[in-house]
């Protein structure tokens, strides 16, 4: 389970992925095997929470990082590098880096 | 604070709002009060979590319905349609209903 939280400096990383509906769910393979693999052992790495689109044309991983600068350490990472690629031959993305401004529940 | 789990049957609305960076301040604003006075009310809502991009120019709501019925009961319900109608005058925004396929800790 994942939390969402607001003030504890953890940065967002909601990445919209656009995919043909006959390859979204080999696209949440893929997101899960980078994440068991690589992702999952970098440093300041949370949580991946893969979400697939009832229509079938996204795949939306909300994913968590420690700090701002734990997630840019990942990006200059080589070994991320690899599982993107992989990825953008069957889909294109949108990677929207965020803070959490505000978390407000049923009453 | 949320939770982020697989397989109870959460309706996620993850949105995703285009929006003048002299605006996002006034977009999560016009969210939490839509959230606060109606949403939040509303039968099978769990919890709308609002984040801004670092960028300026997008904002996120990752929201919660007990089921994909709820959800669907919400769009149609007249008090949601004036909230939207209001935001809609700063921002555009990309509504994407999903589920949780998998969710990925750090190890």
């Amino acid at each position: 389970m994942s939390a969402i939280e607001k003030g504890n400096g953890v940065l967002t990383l909601i990445n919209v992925f656009d995919v043909e509906p006959s390859n979204q769910g080999r696209l949440v393979e893929l997101l899960i095997e980078a994440t068991e693999k690589t992702m999952k052992r970098m440093p300041g790495f949370i949580s991946a929470n893969i979400h697939r689109s009832l229509d079938g044309k996204r795949v939306v991983n909300y994913a968590q990082w420690r700090s701002r600068a734990d997630f840019e350490a990942m990006l200059r990472d080589p070994k991320a590098t690899p599982h993107m690629q992989h990825i953008g031959t069957i889909a294109t993305f949108d990677p929207i880096p965020c803070e959490v401004s505000e978390v407000i529940m049923a009453v």
